[in-house]
Parts: structure tokens; C-alpha cells; sequence
């Protein structure tokens, strides 16, 4: 492939558009005739529902129905588990019970939001309190929340390989402990929202959804209202970030499309910033214990240990996932000869958990990269040196002990470039040298394999009479700007001006079928379709080149001057291509008129980036309080179709990553109160918290498709937490904290 | 093909909607933030445009904008135009002169539709009235409307084949005359209307139009605004009739995109019923002098003479057609061995002339049923004699003399076949018998051969996970309800229920490419292109069922259990293989994932559809009102899908060719004023003046197409006219009269 567009840092098209607050999300779609709903949510964590009065509610002005979950047949949102796991899904209304604080129990509809949630003040519901186990642990041995199942265990997990009794009988230095990756809030700029809109007279509904899935949620509501899928359509609007948390099928997505189409009217939700945090997935929340086991020479002999993995109340679609990829994961980017590893999924009576930033990766990359650093403290090794000494070298596709298939890597190579673009030797003189000061200089290195792309994809490229261009993909990006990256892989390959070319993605109706955005498949999956999709197109435009100048087809090739063949004049421009392809009686036999390809792609395997992350923090030894002076990121995602576009997700996961390491966590109380549900007392990281950051990129191609590309979505968030708290432990010396180091946490250890 | 769909009687799926006044026009679009387009009209039918004053318009409240064609760039609805014709295309706004009453002047922008009609009212404009030429004939030799123009004579058309003088020479009988083709007002049920909306974000235009082209319209738009057609979207609601009248692209629609464009803003037009006969085209409108030469025995022998052809006072994109369309038929079934024919298409001070349903089909063959008639009647033979002495009986496919190529032909057995459902010797002998009595009854015939197909289309079928499934279609119809033959083509094809499928059309956005509606294209280049599609689906089907059966695609076929092989208890249901298609890990190798088909259809011939038509009625000699006793129709239209669909097509046409026979007609005084602006002077049949009208069909499969389908939306208009002119002729025993033979018409003939 030549490099007119792919590997170019185009810009991204709509950047103007969201630059100048111009996006059109969910809450600015046209409200005409809109009935809104509000939502009474309990505000106990585990309580039976004793009765609801709706009398009051229903006198206030503009409302329209109140409803509880007896007005409402028994539905629920789709739940995703494993056969062997017990997944519970979540009402659409609660139902007998209440599980957590925050679990939607009575529907407000009125005809303005305020009058909406006006009213639901005045719905009066009697509860009689349980008591709450908000913290796995405690939940793994306290009665079932879920009285169907006998215990809070909904999933169990073990991965034995090798001989571990042996490996840690026999090993120099023994680590390990109690380490925690604590619940976290996705924190979209945009919250969820959703408007469903039911056409009577064509019996279809329209569903415009804040989703990173919509032909996913277009078969669940189909599936859940009783109607055909060809009687649903969804429409993403602008998508204002999503991070896996709008992945899931929400009970208000399924509870306004069920209102919609019972009242035949258009219903609107939207999701207020403070109520998100109790509604919305979150991330992480796992308590691991785990040992890691070295010969003298810094050799890994063996890891054991058990994760549990706090599920929050319900399962929603991915909320039983990330404890089986971190179990996938984690064996990192290390040859570990020996592993037994237990895993179990408790439900709690809290938000329910699910898909975030990495979902499973940056769990399991924390461990170990916690563990790797605590190896080489224990027997005095340079972090660099004790990874060096056990990164897999292959051959490739190399298959781990927990059961992934890596279709390629470098884990040495990049760690090396790493050393050398950051001058590692220097920055470690540096540190002996500030700590003759007084200071606090630590450096932290994150050595990461992780996995992207899934399933399979339709990509379909439509030229039009003009020569202007259509993509359509069922990738449903929230932010990301993917489809920039698409525009260069047909510019590139049927040679139209990206100007020319626009992309429908994110609506049922223009796009046969999709996967949506999730797992950093868009590019691996969705542009491997676009990309077959732009090559029939290609194939027919030679065909029709090589007829209008009596050539083979095989012989024409895309010229500076148009269509032709490749060292003589003869060559015709994309016009008169065009313009033969919607004139039947100019077009060769056999060919059909038209100018257009639908494709789909199948990914046969997931793929498998890597890199190496490092950073150099101080640490005020007066306040506790953690300062980054540099962040520098080799990540290795295989071919890069848009260096801007790869830099961009490089940033926001980095910055993602340090939030958690130093900043998040969501908090709850005794009796299941999240004591953090708004940005007071969570503390998402700030502009000036973030440091320089010095991307830098490595590619080995990946060949489980055609662009050979891998996924980089995720790459950030999972490098930065470990990359981070190691640089801080450094500073401070100290085995292990457990995250967010805020400056409270790190002063208190530096006292002790 | 099996019969278990095609072929059958099956209901209209949307009839329940439409007949509980449920469909949604484009007046019924939800008009939120809408601005209202009225429109300003000359009420000259020529004349110079001195001043316009727009101050107190302005002024009036809610009044957003008055427009003149000096606010806006220069521009004109597109024309389609032979290039040997002077296509002089129709201004947004009249440019310095009007020329014909009714001519859009100034545009007044408010914000409802009532608010805008009362400002036009204070629009002032200055006029120098000119002389007005509305008819043909006058205007052929007047000056020139167009002063870029030599004259008025914008297209001729010579076809000489033959020996025409020595065919007149040794004729034993000539007879022809003036016949006359009136103006007629398409009268569709929902007058034109157009809805634009310019997203300033995406840069995109959203065009809702009553249109029967989207893809033509988005085009249009597009290059008039300077947009790309990727960011226009061109969508129709439910049309409400068009009979041809709404293919072209109107002044109004490029309008009102553009205003919407300008201001940034939704703008609709919808056009008023008396605004509709000025505004819409008018079809017809031809004065022939036509003479036929016969021997002996009623052979004919040479056709010759002129037609002239009134274009009204712009090109539309269908004015130029109509004139070449009725030369191209001027063979009609019969052997007519010499040929002089001249034809002249003439600017007017009237409405523009373009398609209305036949176009150019009725007007040839109300022509030659005319002369055939005379000349039974100056050689005492009767019509049903002199017709079947002259038929092609083949070979097919024929080529005529004056440019056709019928595809099929069996003009003498549809005769046949009508004369025996008719019992068509006993109605002579009860003529007789009445006329011995006083009563004026009268039999009239009507052979016609016509042309229906064009062009290439696309058809997309898609399967959804659930099995519901959808058909995209470029064919936009308008009443006719072609969705639900296309329904039967998939459901027979691909074993699905019909009540599974759904049919997008009207769409530029879901849709690749269309032609659209027109020239009863849609079951032989549409249907054909659904079929292909449909095909494509099944060829996958039948390799993923080989797979699951370990059998061979060749072998597999739809049987009553599932897909499987014949013979064996081997088959799998529809639902396994659609779960397949959407799980790679189940396909076999090779086959990509999804379930659809895209395909298009290129028409390479058109098709000849033909049939016979008898009318039998009696004349009040006290008032001259004719009532219809008896309606018999033998239309051959190939293969029929939808027996109900065709029925349909053969009743509305037939009303609308009585229509035509005995009430309608545009009237222009000499000042070029449209003395028939409403339809208390516009006389449309009304249902108590229909006859029962007895259908019947022969089927000549076309060669032209895989479904072996012909057009029949046209047939009625087109055999209707001259049967039931024949028959009051008939009953009259005159040799001619001009239409519509209104009762004072046939009483001052009858008073003689």
C-alpha cells in the first residue's frame, strides 16, 4: 500500500464542529411533543419495597403516567454471563427488593423535564432497610442479596498450569500480598440518555441512544417489546465519550422504549451528572491476592492466587466479562512457568460493574506490574533488568498457560526503546542524585500486553453520481474520531479526495449489521471490512478502466493522471469511471451498473499490542502530594492509519490511567452509601495534573488482518496506573499502597 | 418459479393505514422550528416585470424574508432537453419577463404557513402585459416568448419511412383530420410539496419531498446548491398520486432547498389545490393532423401528417418528452408499410407540459384508434374487422418504422380474447336492437401497444438476526403499492413469511442508487433487481445449509420443512442458517458473515405491453350525457405478481382515460387565464360516473427481464380514451369529435 493518506496525521473532520460546541448529542435532539421521564431511585443499598404511593405525584403539573413495577410487564435489561455463571439481570423497575442505592423504583412521565423530576419528589415509597454489603469480600460470605441463588458467588473461575506447590517451594524470594484495583467512575463528558420515539402508523420505533452498540440495542428492545427487528431502528447521535460503560443495554433504554411504544409518543431520558454515578457502570473493583514466586536470579518460577471480583447488584451485558479477562491477561508479556489462579465474580450491593477502559487488562497488568517491581525491590534488581529477563520471546503466535493466543510481539524491544528514548541510565542518576537533595524522584516502567478486536463487521462503500463517497460502518465510535482513519483507507485506495468522503456509522437503517465500538476493534475489524468494501469498489473501477482502454484489468493500477496502465499515457480519470458506472450501455458486459460494495470481515483471532510505559514522578515529602514530570509510552498497535488519531487515544488513556493511580475512586459506606457520587469528592485528574506526555510508537504488523493493525483504545489506561504507582513507590521506597495515592495517603506512609 | 406468493391476491400492507387516513404526507410532517415558503404569482400570462415592491411584506408580522430573483443567484429547475431542442429551463423567480399566469414572482418566508399567504398579499409588483399565445398552433408562427430564440418551435422530429406519396396515391380510402389532445391536470390527490432542512453542523441538507425521484431530486439539489450528493439526503413521505406529474424537479423544491441552505433553517412549501393548476405540469396538450390511407379491403396503407406538441412557456425535465414518445408509438399493433410523419414541440404562455400518465403512449394511440375507427366507418367494415386485417403478428422482436423494438406481441388473440369476454356479437345485435328503438347505443374498441421500462435500478434485500428482513429499493412509488409485489418476490424466493419483510424506499440515504418511479419501471427493472438480490441471499443460504447438511449448494432447495435436499429428511430451518450467517466461528470457509444482497438491474430493452379495451355506452339524445354501461379490458402485461396490484393499475387508469374521454380539459381564454382553475370548472370523474368495469388479463411473458413482468401502470389512461371515444361516435354515428364529449358538446352535435 503507498502512503498518499494511510499513516498520515490527517485531521480529524468534525474537530471544528465539537471544537465550537457544535456536536449534536442525545439532550439536543429536537424536543417537539417530547415526554420526559424522570426516575425515583432508592436511595437505601438493600432494602424490601414495602409500597409506593404515587397519589401526590400523579396531581402534579404535566404529568402524564406514573408507574411502578406492577404497571409494568416483567422485563429486564439484557444480562450477558457465561453457562456456568449465575448472571442476574436488572429489573426495569425494582421489583420486591431494592439492591443497591441508586436502583431505579418508580417512573415519572411529564411533559417537561423539571415538571418530571418535580414530581417524582412527590412520590412517597415505604422501605425496610436490609443490611448492605457494599465490599466483595464481605459479600462472598454474607446471605444472597439474590434469594434464587445460595450465596453472592455468581462466578468461579481456577486456571492451573504447571507445577506450582513445586515453583514456590523451591523459589529464592516469595512476593506479593493484598492488592486492590478500586472501583472507579467511566466518567463520560456525556452522560447516558436515550429518546424513543413510536411511529403508530408504521408500527416502528425510532431509538436514539448515547450507545457505543446500537444493532445490539436494537435487538434487545426489539426482542424485549415483542416487535422485529426490522420494526426497530437506533441512531446514535454525537456520542460524547463512553469508555465500555455504554456498551451495556440499560433498563432505561429498554423502560423509555417500552413507554414509547405503550403510549405511542416520544419519551426522552437523560441521565443527570450526579445520578450517573450511581446509574451508570463501574469499573475495576477487584480484590487480589496474589504471589509471585523468583529464583535468585530474577527468574519468575511461578504466581498464585485468587482475584474476587466485586459485580455490583445485577449483571448487565458485560458486567460478568472482566474478571475472565483478567484471569485471560494474566500471565502479562512474561514466560510464567507455573500458575494457579482462582477467580470469582460476588454480587454487592452496589452499582453494578462492568466494561471499562481495558476491562480486565489493566487489572491484570497491574498485578503483575506491581509484582515485577516488588521482585526486583526484594532482590535488589532494576526493574528493567528483572522484566528483560522474563519477557516472552516467542515464536509467534505464542500461546499463554491462561489460554490467549498472541499473534505477535516485541516486549523486549519496545521496553529497550523505551530505555533509550527516555535515557533511563540518566534518569536513574538523576534520582540518586535529587535524593542526595532531599527529594523524592521515583521512576516507574509498565511493561503491558493486552488484547483488542472481536468478532466480525460490515463495511460498505457507496461512490455517488457526483464522485462524492459514502462509508457506511457498523463500528460506533463515542468520541474517537475513528472514522477519519476509514475516509484515508478509501481515499487511499480508490484515490477520491478524503474531502469527498463521509461516513455513516452509528444507525440500523443505513447499516446492515455491527458490532459497535468496544475492545479497540474498530480498526482491526471495521477498517479490515471498509477496506474489503473499497477494494470490490477498486476491482469494478479496473474493469471499467481496463474496458474503456481496452486493457486487462489485472494491469491497471491507480496513476497520478487517473486509472491506467502503469508506464504508458493511457489512463482515464475517476470521472469518466464514474459516470460509465451509472450508464448501463457504456459499462463492459457482465458488470453491473452502480458504483458500490458491502463487504464484512471476520476476525478469526484477536490481536495483541503491546508496550512499555515509564514515568518519573516527585513526591512532596511535605504534602504527599505526587507530581509527574514525565510520562513517555512506547506502544507497539501495529500498522498506524492516522498518527493523530493514535496519539489522541495515547493521551486520553495515559491520563485515564493516572487518574486512577492517583486520583479515582469511587467510596462507599457501611450501608452502601457511595460517599463520592459527584466531582467534589471525586477527583477526576485536571488538566494541569497531566504531564508532558512523549508518545512514541513501535509497529509490528499484525497479521490477523489485512491493514494489519491492532487496537490502541485501551493501551493508556492500561500502562499508566502500574507505570505511575511504581514511580511513586519508587520515590517513596515503600513495597506497596494501594491506589489512588493522594497526597493524604502518601504523607500518612511517609510518616510511618 | 413456485406460486406459493407470486401470483397470489395478497392484501396491501399499508391499505389499513391509508384507508384510516393514517398515512403521513408531506403536510404532515412535524413542523417544529419550520419556516413557511408562500409564494407570489403572476396573474399575467405574459408580461414584462417592471418593479417589485416588497416594503410592506416585510413589514407584516412574522415575516422572516421576501425574495425577488434579484436576492438570489441565478438559477433554474433542471431540463431535460434532446440536443437538437432549445430546453429553456424555468427560473427559480421570473427574471424580468412572466410567461404564463401562475409563473412563481416572489418568495415570502414567515413563520406559518397563514402569516406567509398574508404577506404575499402585500406583495406590490408592477406588470407591462404582453400579448399571451397559450395555444400551440398561435404560437408556432407568433413571435418568440424567449427572445434568445428564433421563434417558438423548440424541437422537430421527421420520420419518413417508405413510400408514403404513392401509398396515398393508390389508396382507395384516406380520413383523418384535426384531433385534438386536450390539456389535462394530472390532479394527483396530494398536491406537490417540499420540506428542506440544512444541518449547519454536519453541513448536510435534509430534503423531504412529494416526489417520485429522490435520487434525481438529491442530484439536482446538490449541483444547484454546490453540495456534494453525500450531503444531501433526499427523503419521501407517503406521496399521495403523481401520475408522472411529480418526476420533474420543480422551481419550488430547488427553492425552497436553497432558502433553507441560506438562512440556515427548515423551510416547507406545500402547494395549495388551485396554486396546483398552475403550478403543476399539465399533460397532454397536442393538436395532430393526421391522415391514413386504406386500400380496398381496409389494409392500411401510409400514415402521414403532423403533430404539434405544447410545451407550455419553460422546459421541465419531462416536457421535452411527451412529442418524441407519441412519434415512437405512432405504429401502434398495426403493419403500416409507409410512414410521413413531422412533429413540433412549441413554447406557450401556459403551464409547462410534461409526463402524465402515458405520456405520449395515449396520444399516439388515441390517434390511431381514432383513423382505424374512421376508416371502418368510410369502408362499412367493422372496427373489430379493420383492426384484426392490420396487426403485427411477428416475428418478435419487432422493430417498427418508427424506432420501437417490441419485445411480444399477440395483439390479435387479446382481441380475440376481449370480443369473446365481451360477447362482443351480441352487443352489435342489441345495438341494433336499441337503435330501432330510439336509443343511441355504441360499442367502441381500442387495440393499443405501449412502452413501459427504463434505465436500471438497484434492490437490496437484508436479513436481520431476529429473521425479520428488509428490501431497499431505488423505486419510489406513489400510491401503487409495488412494495407488496416486491414482498411476494422475496418471500417466494427465500421462504420467509411476508408479514417478516419490510420494504425502505424513498430514501437516498438507506437506498444506493434509484431511478425511481416512473414509466411502469418498477416490477420489471425494480422487481428484477429485488429478485437478483433476493437470489444472491438464497445462493448464500443454500452454501450455509450444504455446510449444516454436509450436502452440495446445487442440491439444496427450499422445501416444505426448511432448506434441504429433495427426497431426503435432511433439511435444516430457516432460523439455524440465518444463526449461522451471524456466527464466523460457524461458517464455512469462504463466506463472509451477514446475511444481504445488493444488487442492480440494468433494463438493456424496454417492454411492450398491449391489450384491447372495449366500451359499450348510450347516449341521452335529450341531453347528450353519456353514461357508460359496460367497461371490458384484456391487458397483457406479461407475468403478474400481484393479480389485486394489477387490477388496481387497470381500474385507476382506465378512470383517469374516462376522465380524459368525456369530462376533463384545461381551458385558456385568449389573455392566457386558466378559466379552469378549480374543480368546479375542472370536471374529474366522479365514482357514480364510473362504469363496473370488467378486468381481464392474457400473459405474454416479456423476454426483457428474469421475472418476464411488464409495466400496466399506464395501460388504462392509455386504451381507456379512444374505446370510450369510439363508442359515443359509435352510438352518434359521427365520423369525429374533439374531447371531452361533454353533454352540450354531444347535444349540439346531435342537434346537427
Amino acid at each position: 500500500m503507498s502512503n498518499r493518506y494511510i499513516g498520515q496525521p490527517m485531521k480529524r473532520q468534525e474537530d471544528g464542529k465539537l471544537v465550537r460546541g457544535q456536536g449534536r448529542y442525545l439532550a439536543d435532539l429536537p424536543s417537539e411533543n417530547l415526554l420526559h421521564l424522570a426516575l425515583v431511585r432508592s436511595p437505601y443499598a438493600h432494602a424490601r419495597l414495602l409500597s409506593v404511593d404515587t397519589s401526590e405525584a400523579l396531581k402534579c403539573p404535566g404529568v402524564v403516567g406514573v408507574y411502578t413495577s406492577s404497571d409494568l410487564p416483567e422485563l429486564y435489561a439484557p444480562a450477558s454471563a457465561p453457562r456456568d455463571a449465575h448472571g442476574i439481570p436488572h429489573p426495569l423497575l425494582a421489583r420486591e427488593r431494592v439492591r443497591y442505592a441508586g436502583e431505579p423504583v418508580v417512573a415519572v412521565l411529564a411533559t417537561s423535564e423539571a415538571l418530571a423530576h418535580d414530581a417524582a419528589q412527590q412520590v412517597f415509597v415505604d422501605y425496610e432497610p436490609l443490611p448492605a454489603y457494599p465490599e466483595p469480600l464481605q459479600a462472598e460470605t454474607a446471605p444472597a442479596i439474590h434469594p434464587q441463588l445460595p450465596s453472592n458467588v455468581a462466578l468461579t473461575r481456577k486456571t492451573v498450569a504447571g507445577e506450582v506447590a513445586e515453583a514456590f517451594a523451591r523459589a529464592h524470594t516469595v512476593v506479593g500480598g493484598r492488592l486492590v484495583q478500586q472501583r472507579v467512575a467511566p466518567s463520560a463528558m456525556e452522560p447516558r440518555g436515550v429518546l424513543a420515539s413510536w411511529d403508530g402508523i408504521r408500527e416502528a420505533l425510532t431509538v436514539w441512544s448515547s450507545t457505543q452498540m446500537p444493532h445490539d440495542l436494537r435487538s434487545a428492545v426489539a426482542e424485549k417489546l415483542g416487535l422485529a427487528e426490522n420494526q426497530v431502528r437506533v441512531i446514535t447521535p454525537d456520542v460524547g465519550g463512553a469508555f465500555g460503560a455504554k456498551i451495556n443495554v440499560y433498563p432505561e433504554e429498554i423502560l423509555v422504549a417500552y413507554l414509547a411504544r405503550r403510549l405511542g409518543r416520544s419519551v426522552r431520558w437523560v441521565e443527570g451528572r450526579g445520578e450517573s454515578f450511581g446509574a451508570t457502570i463501574h469499573g475495576r473493583a477487584q480484590v487480589a491476592e496474589l504471589e509471585m514466586a523468583f529464583d535468585a536470579e530474577g527468574k519468575i518460577l511461578g504466581l498464585r492466587g485468587r482475584v474476587v471480583a466485586d459485580l455490583g447488584a445485577y449483571a448487565l451485558e458485560t458486567t460478568l466479562g472482566n474478571a475472565p479477562g483478567t484471569m485471560l491477561m494474566l500471565q502479562g508479556p512474561y514466560e510464567i512457568p507455573a500458575l494457579e489462579l482462582e477467580m470469582l465474580g460476588v454480587y454487592t450491593n452496589a452499582t453494578p460493574t462492568g466494561a471499562y477502559r481495558g476491562a480486565g487488562r489493566p487489572e491484570a497488568t497491574y498485578y503483575l506490574e506491581r509484582l515485577m517491581d516488588m521482585g526486583a525491590r526484594a532482590l535488589g534488581l532494576d526493574p528493567a533488568e528483572i522484566r528483560r529477563k522474563n519477557f516472552i520471546t516467542g515464536p509467534f503466535p505464542y500461546k499463554t498457560r491462561t489460554g490467549a493466543r498472541y499473534d505477535s510481539g516485541a516486549y523486549g524491544e519496545v521496553l529497550q526503546k523505551l530505555l533509550e528514548v527516555s535515557n533511563y541510565p540518566q534518569l536513574r542518576a538523576e534520582q540518586a542524585q535529587a535524593k542526595s537533595q532531599g527529594r523524592l524522584l521515583g521512576i516507574g516502567l509498565c511493561s503491558y500486553v493486552e488484547i483488542t478486536g472481536y468478532g466480525w463487521e460490515t463495511g460498505g462503500v457507496r461512490i455517488n453520481p457526483d464522485g462524492s463517497a459514502v462509508i457506511f460502518t457498523g463500528t460506533s465510535p463515542h468520541g474517537q474520531g475513528t472514522q477519519n482513519a476509514f475516509v484515508q483507507i478509501v481515499a487511499e485506495r480508490l484515490g477520491l479526495p478524503p474531502e469527498r468522503i463521509r461516513v455513516v456509522q452509528g444507525d440500523t437503517l443505513a447499516v446492515p449489521y455491527g458490532m459497535g465500538t468496544a475492545g479497540s476493534r474498530t480498526l482491526s475489524v471495521g477498517g479490515s471490512a471498509v477496506l474489503k468494501a473499497a477494494d470490490l469498489v477498486r476491482d469494478k473501477v479496473a474493469r471499467i478502466a481496463a474496458h474503456l482502454l481496452e486493457a486487462a484489468p489485472e494491469d491497471i493500477e491507480l496513476l497520478e493522471q487517473g486509472w491506467g496502465v502503469r508506464g504508458t499515457d493511457k489512463a482515464v480519470p475517476m470521472e469518466q469511471i464514474i459516470a460509465t458506472a451509472f450508464n448501463p450501455r457504456k459499462l463492459p458486459p457482465g458488470l453491473e451498473p452502480g458504483l458500490e460494495g458491502q463487504a464484512s470481515f471476520a476476525l478469526k483471532d484477536a490481536n495483541y499490542p503491546f508496550g512499555a510505559h515509564l514515568a518519573v514522578v516527585e513526591v512532596d515529602p511535605e504534602t504527599g502530594q505526587v507530581r509527574i514530570l514525565r510520562y513517555v509510552a512506547v506502544d507497539d498497535c501495529g500498522v498506524v492509519v492516522n498518527p493523530l488519531l493514535f496519539e489522541g487515544q495515547q493521551h486520553g488513556g495515559i491520563a485515564q490511567g493516572i487518574g486512577q493511580a492517583l486520583y479515582e475512586g469511587i467510596i462507599y459506606d457501611e450501608e452502601g452509601q457511595n460517599r463520592t457520587a459527584n466531582y467534589l469528592e471525586y477527583a477526576l485528574p485536571k488538566a494541569d495534573q497531566m504531564p508532558p506526555m512523549e508518545p512514541h510508537r513501535h509497529q509490528t504488523p499484525s497479521p490477523t488482518n489485512p491493514l494489519g493493525v491492532k487496537g490502541v483504545g485501551e493501551a493508556g489506561a492500561i500502562a499508566a496506573t502500574p507505570a505511575v504507582v511504581n514511580a511513586v513507590l519508587d520515590a517513596l521506597g515503600i513495597a506497596h499502597l494501594d491506589m489512588p495515592l493522594t497526597p493524604e495517603k502518601v504523607w500518612r506512609a511517609l510518616r510511618r
